[in-house]
């Protein structure tokens, strides 16, 4: 059997996306469901602040969804250590859990599980959920933000964001058609402040193989869409695929999507879990709905790496789980 | 719709176990498909070694299911911050991945989400795994070993240990008939030594809410698993059960029979995503094979915290999925 899975009649029945102050004051700012100029969503810690703004994300999609019950299942994960942001954000809406880590992946990892259990008939909805923190993930993974300390050019922004989705077998929406695990893929890269390096060999991996499964080509896309792989990543990604002689047009990475590169100093782009939950949210959702777009083949992308696998020297691994969203 | 997955001709193929030296000196000590009198697993870390301890448990898996193709997606996580262990572990197999962090509930969860991506027709081959390291899990959520810090009776010891599985639809094996997600139960334990407390109520919840929703009742099955509750969970759990009117016969628990509680002093029992991950592969598995058993509701359990939640003077929360394994 081939990589692909297929689907039938599942659609994103309702979605929302919550941002933080920067991704407020960037070329998306309108478009967030809430957005926070403090950052702290009204916890009292960064890490609780990011349980929060997932929590919202959850809460406005149900809203949306317009359902007296709840999802049947819901699949989430972030990046704090032991995943505590989905844990503590989404513990009092008591619905049935599956914890995730794809790193930022993540939230293509659990729109494709969602997918997966309402395709096993054991489910007819199911929710997907992620999100990330700046100063959270900053001072568990690097520095905390007060040291000040300088970011090479290749780093990226850790957004302060966050996504949630109910999916239906049924019903309206843009549908999810087929879906395909990724492959963990070592470029050796071992720089933290690279992720863009480290994740595009992967994205360049899943692209070219659903190409090849599915007998599309690029061109058969409005847009192929990238989590989070940034400036840096996005050039390289586009080399890895020339190199295979596929010219990627209409390739959209969300990480460059979301500040704006002159006026805000976000070096190459926003990455972490929140960047693809809120990008596909606020932005790519209401370009399938509205009918400008018909057709994207969207990608999260996770970096697989812990400080202290940095520090003992370990390469960090790409991933990128992908879905084909079509109006 | 209820909260059970039920499942079709779904097979556990083959297994594997792999262990440290504690649990090699256990009751269980024979039945491990490997084991490492050094905990090094031949790495040069603690953190590598539990590395190697997954890939050596899949690729025993792998080895016994005699296929010439690869399990068509993996679903594996671990206690390790950014899931580490098992994206290492488990990179060279170059399997479709899915990482997940349920705690030491990742096992259940694992299995469970391998059985409904069969359910759901995508793939005919899925595989699960999970595995936990007494000196990395330590290091991490406590102290390194070497600072001989003193534990509290309620601590329970982090098992040295990994189990993987191979599932397939069709075929021959213990079959997972129904499976069930857990849903994350707070039961305002902050004390990070006594994730029996913290686990119990979630593992009641699931136990009771299976029994409902299916009609069964506890004399229905040859045992009731649970993961890693250890002594003072059980007893827990036994006295939330009768508080609702259930006596929870043929209770075993796999913190409790993975050391010797007079010769190993391992305070209130096993506990980490691999005990049980190796313990349903060398105890329950091989019951259910020979015939002694026929029926098992089956447990893994997770406390979901990380230290600094816990500094931050966060509850730990319980969870529980469950699987049904009939012979």
């Amino acid at each position: 059997m081939g990589r692909i899975f297929a689907f039938e009649d599942i659609h994103i029945a309702a979605f929302a996306s919550v941002a933080g102050r920067e991704e407020a004051l960037g070329p998306l700012g309108g478009r967030f469901d809430f957005h926070d100029t403090e950052n702290t969503f009204g916890a009292k810690t960064w890490e609780q602040a990011e349980a929060e703004a997932v929590g919202m994300a959850l809460a406005f999609a149900m809203k949306k969804w317009k359902s007296s019950q709840a999802p049947e299942v819901l699949f989430a994960g972030d990046l704090q250590n032991q995943c505590m942001a989905s844990a503590t954000g989404l513990l009092s809406f008591g619905i049935p859990y599956f914890g995730l880590y794809g790193a930022c992946s993540t939230m293509t990892e659990g729109l494709l599980l969602a997918s997966i259990a309402l395709a096993s008939g054991g489910v007819t909805s199911a929710a997907a959920a992620s999100s990330s923190h700046n100063a959270a993930a900053e001072r568990q993974f690097r520095l905390p933000l007060e040291y000040g300390g300088q970011r090479p050019p290749t780093a990226q922004w850790t957004a302060t964001a966050a996504g949630a989705y109910i999916l239906e077998k049924g019903g309206t929406g843009v549908r999810i058609t087929h879906g395909m695990a990724g492959k963990m893929v070592d470029g050796g890269i071992t720089d933290p402040a690279n992720m863009g390096a480290a994740m595009a060999p992967a994205a360049a991996d899943s692209i070219l193989t659903f190409f090849r499964e599915t007998g599309t080509r690029a061109a058969d896309y409005d847009a192929i869409v990238t989590g989070d792989l940034g400036e840096e990543g996005s050039v390289l990604l586009s080399v890895l695929c020339e190199k295979e002689g596929v010219r990627l047009q209409r390739h959209r990475d969300c990480g460059c999507l979301l500040y704006d590169r002159e006026r805000q100093d976000a070096h190459a782009g926003a990455s972490g879990c929140g960047c693809s939950a809120a990008v596909l949210a606020a932005h790519f959702l209401p370009k399938l709905l509205c009918g400008e777009m018909k057709k994207i083949l969207f990608l999260s992308t996770g970096a697989m790496m812990s400080p202290q696998s940095t520090q003992q020297g370990g390469d960090i691994y790409g991933i990128a789980p992908c879905i084909l969203l079509e109006a």
